[in-house]
């Protein structure tokens, strides 16, 4: 055994009130165990983050058990198998993306870890465009808001991992695609890079008025990321027989207060419209569909795909509260190998 | 012509801001017109009281036009063609129900008006069970709750028009039916005569309490006739892929401040469940099919229906404000003829 490699990790320390704060993770540092008949060792290069694990950070009840006080942070990650002892689903080499957690290395048996192939696209797409957030974005947008030609859809969070895969798989089915993104130069890129139609930036616009202005005949589909007022303004908006996707509420997730809900629901009524909540791990046994789809997009140049990655395991807490201030452009990614 | 009848209409005067008040409404008397060819005078008996009405009063974009101010009221309605002139869709003597409005005579062609067979069930039933009321249960709870023997049903407004029938027929296919009523003998009524499994009295008990005892699992169905705090309370509960039905929210139509939004709504997200809603103008083409079956669940004693008949034009306001306060139980009817 190589006894230099230490694992470095963060451990959920106190449960967060609001925003995670210096106390909210702990670095721990610790030895790598010997390696068990079928198990590997995974050195791990990248660690997705995602707005849903501040979710996973509260002791309620939920789609997954809350991370428990004492554990490594859950986390989607990518990394190369390093060791291996008997049998094992992976070999020395092998590039795989799963759960590994906020940490350097990790030693399992290989369940839900699949490897991917580090030719066919770059290693970061696997934790976006080919991973969990296009995956949201694929089923979400073609299942859940069951778009048709000539639709007009409405994405928040829209140049965010999920919502610029949502807004260029809409633009690709012949939707008129209208984002929402916080700030000038995002609203910039969800346009001239994504190629959606037009970009409101809630930051400085009326939203009302841009919407009355890019939807002129009201919305078809209402993908929704963020939550609050925004949910609440589009609501009003929705055409007879609506879809709005609840994928995510982000600019819930800090608060200490009440959630914000929705006042304007009851045009829900008046349009017998929907309002369906979405959890992508109900698609787990299609997720290979997707992902050669939306390969097939890149390769075509149909999709694009952006990486936005920050470096040092000692940086996540920075790094992961950039989903919640907005200060980043496409999916967030924590490079942790050096 | 016989001059000596007198249409006594009540006409909206001024839009309400909240509960309607006295002037919100004035009855006023014309004489009735000759009928032109093609036309006929229906002497109207009962008039429809309907939550949905106070909807109708407020200037805004909605499903159907508000009521203009001087125009009689719109309602649905149950009378006797009395008089017709050349060649109309029915013959003096005949039942008909339709959009009559609160007046006691209306002239028409007969559109949006059907004949209706007073030898096969009661008048009133035409306004209830089989009357609009009916047809919103049986598409709502059918079509947009989807309901599956064995699930877990909850209704609120379990004791009203629409709530009453809805329960009764989750229960004939198979459901566990819980309903929320207003009062101890309200209560009593959902269970005893209704047959319901269970009624929780929401103005004495515990709801999050109740609905733990009495949807130990979860609620599979929720069929919100109120909104409010009952709407979000029942979010809490809902098991995984379970569906809303937002037919309506009284709780919320006399409001004068915001609307009460429902803060637990990302429960639809964690249990990948849908909030719908309904209006049942569109399953016009179906409400055939629809009165054949009730009507027959009624002769074989499967559905009771219940309507709470007040009489005399004059005291509408004080007879329709009974549907906010919660002062009748089953169908609410205004008995206009002598």
């Amino acid at each position: 055994m190589d006894t230099n490699l230490i694992n470095y990790k963060q451990v959920l320390k106190n449960r967060p009130y609001g925003i995670p704060d210096d106390n909210t993770w702990e670095l721990v540092k610790t030895k790598i165990e010997d390696l068990k008949d079928g198990e590997m060792l995974i050195q791990q290069d990248y660690i997705s983050l995602d707005p849903a694990m501040r979710g996973w950070m509260n002791d309620v009840r939920s789609y997954i058990p809350p991370v428990q006080i004492g554990e490594v942070m859950r986390a989607g990650s990518l990394g190369r198998v390093i060791r291996v002892s008997g049998k094992t689903p992976f070999k020395v080499g092998d590039y795989v993306s799963g759960w590994g957690g906020v940490q350097s290395y990790i030693i399992t048996k290989g369940e839900n870890f699949y490897k991917i192939n580090p030719d066919r696209s770059s290693l970061t797409s696997y934790l976006g465009a080919l991973g969990m957030p296009g995956m949201t974005a694929y089923f979400g947008i073609l299942e859940v808001g069951e778009i048709k030609e000539g639709e007009t859809v409405l994405v928040s969070g829209a140049a965010g991992a999920v919502g610029s895969i949502v807004g260029q798989i809409a633009k690709i089915k012949g939707c008129n695609v209208v984002g929402i993104a916080g700030g000038k130069s995002k609203s910039k890129y969800v346009v001239e890079s994504l190629g959606f139609d037009s970009c409101i930036d809630y930051k400085e616009a009326n939203l009302v008025n841009e919407l009355k202005k890019y939807c002129p005949k009201g919305i078809d589909v209402y993908f929704d990321n963020v939550g609050g007022e925004i949910l609440d303004t589009a609501l009003v908006f929705l055409r007879k027989k609506a879809r709005v996707v609840i994928c995510g509420a982000i600019s819930q997730y800090n608060s200490t207060g009440n959630i914000i809900g929705p006042k304007n629901y009851l045009s829900l009524l008046v349009n017998r419209a929907s309002m369906r909540g979405m959890i992508v791990l109900d698609y787990a046994a299609e997720y290979g569909v997707a992902m050669k789809q939306i390969s097939e997009w890149i390769q075509e140049g149909r999709i694009v795909h952006k990486e936005d990655v920050y470096e040092g395991i000692e940086n996540f807490r920075d790094v992961f509260l950039r989903l919640f201030t907005g200060d980043k452009i496409g999916k967030l990614i924590l490079k942790i190998s050096k």
